[in-house]
């Protein structure tokens, strides 16, 4: 028997749909040309650049003219707040964030801090991982440039009330800066609506190529351009234009956005089925993030008296390709940041399994990890000294 | 009879190789996992990474952990620029530079000037485009942290002499940093024979697919990180790695490095073939660029009395298609950076026309070259009144 392939782990990144690939596969070939070249060649490239621009744009509402292709959502989110600072720093030095973003995020403010004299005001969460309103409209100073929070939790899922922190930043005059890479194309944003200036997207999250993404950017919104050179993207972000890969991320955006209802619909069934089935077949475990604000193919347990780092051993013996957390963290044996910030003690974050499922997974794959993930979580119990302590103190 | 597709701007982009792209599909298939994932699919990718390094560092003679993987040769730019810059800013703030960089080096280094303090020295060249070794060292002075200068041209095809440079830069301490996105790939490039610091590279104009390069970073060279985020990339670039295009350069580099000799030698013959033939067919025309160090595949030529554009726009009916300088700039109508900086006058400059040619190119391409450039040339001098004007006072 074929050794099974279950992925449930598509908050890392997502497969390349088909209809994707089909269509990045001619500028893999045949038009292959510099979209900035004067000749035929260049233009076929071109053409299709605005194209992929268009959708993109369309899968959140905003114009083409205010979408930035990116080498991916870290880049986006670098750009962000870097270009920001460095633009508004006769303004002020002041930014304020979460505890529990991505660390695309969390780097570049520490970086900000350390060598270029930023001061960063790291918001607590609560219990769901949200972030307080109160809270934020109090740290708010005169030297206040920018607020960056995310749209939703690549660990725990949580989606953010973010139309209502777009109101407190544009009531002081503060540039407001979301990290949609998990979101966008996964729930619908209407960037308009919410009015938000500047937004992080990514094209392998949505089942698009690797290494691409775009930054959002409002009409009129003033930052430094991140990355130098020549005239591409309008003068704001150098460097040949990645036109197969631009092309895959704006067939990914087309499709996502006339299969949101779906998308939204499928995930969120079997999202529930798996939470609902597992609390009821392992006890000592704890859903983390929000119910009902959620990315709909987000799952995250905590299993209390294990390690996760045993579990995706043993799930992936099984085929099951999950994780503990973030893939870009990896390498640390410290727990997640997002699950300490919802106020987890040690020893329950070091026991978490984040299940993210996709457009490709079956009520037959949720049905197996059902099947499967009690023997797991048991087996590693009873090899655990501290289930053994804590049933003996029952 | 189907039209001409005749490519003569290799040094804009080339066409991805089928054995590229051949060994990038089951990446963007099958094998689409995060490298950083802890689990089968995340290994896959992780073993596909780790080659690819290998294959790339082995083009250039660097160690596998000397080569970091970025977005393109503009990002690797910014990255040596201000990574060293922010790094040694207590040691000093002075960069030396020449004034026919690439614009990824140019406008970074405006940046850095403008909105960062730092001090930029803009080397003259020669009417070759070479810079003067006696002029560079002295220009160097206490406060001087970083020497960057191409290791050959894009638009003139004029290789430096890179030894005789890091040569220089290491008897004063003095970092030293070369963009070689042209060269890697396309010459014979040893980095510890050549002693350079940091080195970018591109994969797509060897043939490997856009959106990745990396950048060469010697074992213990100090620089800040200019991508934060995850841990990818030891830390030091974060971002998903992109795979499928990475397995790409490296089979790309893995190509290059094989066919190194080969790959000069034909371009070198049909090089020769081109200049010699136009220079014999067409009057009033130049060369530009030094004729013995030279890339394979550049040829950049001078046609008095008519506009660069014109013959773009004539050669493109044709088929052919061709450039006037760099890609990086188009929509500019300046005349290059370049050919002012090698002492062309406005209106010569402005009539030069970029054949770059590479490993598609027969020899049938460049006999209907020859065939057709003479006849485009002449029907836009007999449009022009400068012309007209010449042949009169003859």
């Amino acid at each position: 028997m074929e050794k099974r392939r279950l992925y449930m782990d598509y908050s890392a990144t997502t497969p390349v749909k088909k209809e994707v690939l089909d269509a990045m596969m001619p500028y893999l070939t045949d038009y292959f040309g510099n979209a900035s070249s004067f000749h035929t060649f260049g233009r076929e490239a071109k053409n299709a650049l605005d194209k992929a621009r268009e959708q993109v744009a369309n899968l959140v509402n905003a114009k083409p003219s205010e979408i930035y292709f990116t080498a991916g959502g870290t880049e986006s989110d670098n750009w962000a707040l870097e270009g920001v600072a460095f633009a508004h720093r006769e303004k002020g030095n002041h930014i304020i964030t979460s505890k529990i973003e991505h660390h695309g995020i969390l780097h570049t403010c520490e970086y900000l801090e350390k060598h270029h004299g930023f001061e960063v005001t790291y918001l607590d969460v609560d219990s769901e991982g949200k972030v307080s309103l109160e809270q934020l409209e109090a740290a708010i100073k005169d030297n206040t440039i920018l607020i960056s929070i995310m749209f939703a939790n690549n660990e725990i899922g949580t989606v953010q009330p973010i139309a209502e922190i777009a109101k407190i930043a544009k009531k002081h005059k503060v540039l407001f800066h979301t990290d949609a890479v998990q979101a966008a194309g996964n729930i619908p944003i209407d960037v308009k609506e919410l009015d938000v200036d500047l937004m992080s997207m990514s094209s392998h999250k949505i089942y698009g190529p690797k290494g691409i993404g775009a930054l959002y950017i409002k009409t009129g919104t003033k930052l430094h351009t991140f990355v130098h050179g020549g005239a591409q993207e309008r003068r704001r972000r150098a460097g040949t234009e990645n036109i197969p890969s631009i092309v895959g991320y704006g067939k990914a955006a087309e499709i996502a956005k006339s299969n949101m209802e779906n998308h939204v619909k499928n995930l969120t069934e079997l999202r529930a089925k798996l939470i609902n089935q597992i609390l009821e077949k392992i006890p000592y475990t704890r859903v983390n993030g929000s119910l009902d604000d959620r990315l709909p193919g987000n799952v995250n347990f905590s299993f209390e008296f294990i390690e996760g780092e045993g579990i995706l051993l043993l799930l992936d013996m099984l085929g099951i390709a999950a994780s503990s957390g973030s893939a870009c963290t990896s390498g640390s044996l410290d727990p997640s940041h997002v699950l300490m910030a919802i106020g987890l003690p040690h020893e329950i974050a070091h026991g978490s399994l984040r299940l993210t499922i996709g457009d490709f997974t079956t009520e037959d794959d949720i049905d197996y990890i059902i099947e499967h993930l009690p023997a797991v979580i048991e087996r590693l119990r009873s090899m655990s000294p501290l289930y053994d302590q804590a049933m003996k103190n029952k």
